[in-house]
């Protein structure tokens, strides 16, 4: 799709939204049938929920179900409350084990047992294994439809079973080689087509990555891209296959962490659905407890101006730097913040490193500090007088070692006691740093300026 | 790899940490042998220069060029830099042209130069190809090693043809179909073992999806992840296959482009190695100048405060609100700013659509302002006094309609004028809402206190 090409669906969606809000039916589904999947993917996830129903029941059948299996579990749930009971149990059956799951917990326990009976018994067997990992867990989004070799069979025999096997499978492009349903290799489609029809897969397979079923999701997940694998086989405590993890769904879970942890850094819970598509109500909700969680912490600034408000009321000249101050160590902070939880995130940093990242947040915070204190020593020495001057910038160099240091440790403490290290950054360090600032910012004044 | 092992290799990896430290190459050495790939590549990403150049010197000669093929290019410049001219010419051979290209960009030109000269006339060719695309679109990080397939040709035609590229093209599991150069279909491996041996590609193949060349990498990639394919044809204006992008090079894509709106948010320039890895005057340096940019700003709100000195020598009680007014403001303004940066990296947010979020945003300050005002002014109202609670809550209401709104049109305008709407968001709406944050609150302090 080039430029141009990207401009004419832009158009063609504008067109399609336009009809869809003069509730022109006829026009809606003549443009519908002139687009492809993802063009109308990309609509449906900007329309609100009533729309979103008209649209979709205008789909052709078998396009329903494609754009449908693409959908996220939260806008598929919605869907399937618009539609008759017999489309639901269609819709239901043509998806995979891995996402019927995602699917059903969204929906009502009642109607998800009703959808379970409907399954076929292979299908209501294969969805049932990944029904039983915890939430989170890879096991949960693993695909339990998989083609494995045996070490001792041949190519030629292995590629017939590939063959046969072509449409169940959720890949076929990795196969993993079993032994009594233990993983004992991997080998890929493109060695079979490489080697010899009578060749033993037992001498060909490599030595096989893998991950438990109980592992996080996201870690899984980074450990498939790090590996850059096309798949990557799922073994339970014993080492037996129990599924395996295709990139295209690893990239969905990164997406939905990275979506995560945006939000957190943010001071916001993430939205589980597109942001036009998430009624202003829900956004409220996502943001409204973090705001009023942080509000409460920052009285505590409240209080430390109380404890010096005679000090104010004798250098009120004091009271034109709180913003500055406080925002620059606001600032240094998320930086800090910022980068360790991403490290984390990546792998780049672990828990243990602790001390390491202590020492060069620091450093880094020194560095800053001296930086920005002297300017603010010649500038307020400038406007105002020197012990003004000297106050702000030691203020400024004790603020930014503080707020980097705060800021780097902040995550790996959250990672530590396993809570999502993004809620431990930005917000709260901003919270803590502002007051920490304040009391520093006075007791340097009180010193200086000897009041 | 169950949790058990993870916990393993996080023993041994210590190990080869401390072994390293002690300088002891032997015990390195054993160490290593014992290791896996990944492993060895998270080990390097923690080392500095000099102790990574010596651990790669240790290692066997494949595993060597194994290693270097999945390092940040980055990190393989340096590498190059500390190894013999022929070994460097045989490693950068080995490559594919999409990650030579990457590495050509950390070189140095003569060595650049050098190293291209060296190169086979056809790999060179394919190098020069990629690097004929501008930085950060499609073109540069595509491969320009594909299978291709004729509509005329048949099934078994096509498998042989594929057999006989399977150790140049970069991927076979996705076959783009070709006349005369130009893309008119694409047929997957899957699709060409379910058909019969005599079939036509044109009757097999289905509809392409494609991106140009000159395409923004992330967009590109993003499409490829939206379509959970495995590798999506790249073409130039004319509509001729230039390339392909693989799925595992499209996760690489957006993981950067992660960390890259990550930092920005943060408020920091992107590392471009992992943290651990970077030399703490580099990581100053990627903060400092946003660091200077924002307390300049901040200055602003000097200004303002000084501006309002005379009311504030008034009402000394005044000064205790103000980093709470802010902080608040700050926050709103984040929530907003994050949420919409993402939806515009996810692309569920155009910017043509900035009156609806414009809207939205509103509608969402406007409730979270009511409730903190409230609560704001029961609060101060019952500690100091009703006026101050008036004050109190109705700059509240305001700040948090305000920055809800800025917040969430910003990133926006950002992405308007093609720039990274990350770096339009957080930092400085803070910066900007603090100054009109206060402003507005002296505005209402004058009006409710009449002074």
């Amino acid at each position: 799709m080039n430029n141009e090409t990207l401009i004419e669906n832009e158009a063609r969606a504008e067109a399609l939204e336009q009809a869809i809000a003069d509730q022109d039916l006829v026009a809606t589904a003549d443009l519908l049938t002139g687009m492809g999947t993802t063009e109308i993917i990309e609509v449906l996830e900007r329309l609100n929920t009533r729309e979103r129903a008209v649209v979709y029941r205008l789909l052709a059948k078998d396009r329903a179900i494609e754009v449908f299996e693409r959908l996220d579990s939260t806008l598929q749930s919605e869907i399937l409350s618009g539609l008759q009971d017999e489309d639901v149990a269609a819709v239901f059956a043509e998806l995979n084990p891995d996402d019927r799951v995602a699917l059903l917990d969204e929906l009502p326990a009642s109607v998800a047992r009703r959808l379970m009976l409907g399954l076929s018994p292979t299908q209501r067997i294969l969805t049932a294994t990944v029904l039983g990992y915890p939430q989170g867990s890879i096991g949960r989004s693993m695909s339990p439809e998989f083609v494995t070799a045996h070490p001792a069979g041949t190519v030629a025999e292995t590629l017939v079973k590939v063959r046969e096997q072509l449409d169940d499978a959720e890949t076929i492009y990795t196969l993993p080689v079993t032994d009594a349903g233990r993983l004992v290799g991997v080998i890929s489609l493109r060695d079979l087509l490489r080697a010899e029809p009578d060749e033993r897969i037992g001498e060909l397979m490599s030595v096989p990555e893998s991950m438990g079923a109980e592992v996080d999701a996201e870690a899984a997940a980074r450990h498939c891209a790090d590996l850059k694998i096309l798949a990557l086989p799922i073994v339970d405590r014993e080492d037996r296959l129990v599924g395996i993890l295709t990139v295209d769904d690893a990239l969905r879970i990164l997406e939905s962490a990275e979506s995560e942890d945006a939000a957190r850094t943010g001071g916001s819970e993430p939205l589980r659905r597109p942001y036009l598509a998430t009624p202003v109500a829900s956004i409220v909700r996502s943001r409204v407890v973090w705001l009023l969680v942080l509000a409460l912490g920052a009285t505590l600034t409240v209080q430390v101006l109380d404890l010096f408000e005679a000090t104010l009321e004798q250098q009120v000249v004091l009271t034109l730097f709180i913003p500055l101050l406080i925002g620059t160590g606001g600032n240094t902070g998320n930086q800090a913040a910022t980068t360790i939880t991403r490290a984390l995130a990546l792998g780049d940093v672990r828990p243990r490193d602790v001390l390491q990242v202590l020492a060069r947040e620091v450093r880094v915070g020194v560095t800053l500090g001296l930086l920005l204190g002297s300017l603010g020593f010649v500038i307020a020495s400038a406007v105002y007088a020197v012990p003004i001057g000297a106050v702000v910038g030691l203020t400024l160099l004790g603020v930014c070692t503080m707020a980097a240091t705060v800021g780097g440790v902040m995550p790996m403490l959250g990672k530590a006691i396993k809570a999502d290290p993004a809620v431990f950054s930005n917000p709260f360090i901003t919270t803590f740093v502002d007051a920490a600032g304040l009391i520093l910012y006075f007791l340097i004044a009180k010193l200086v300026l000897g009041i």
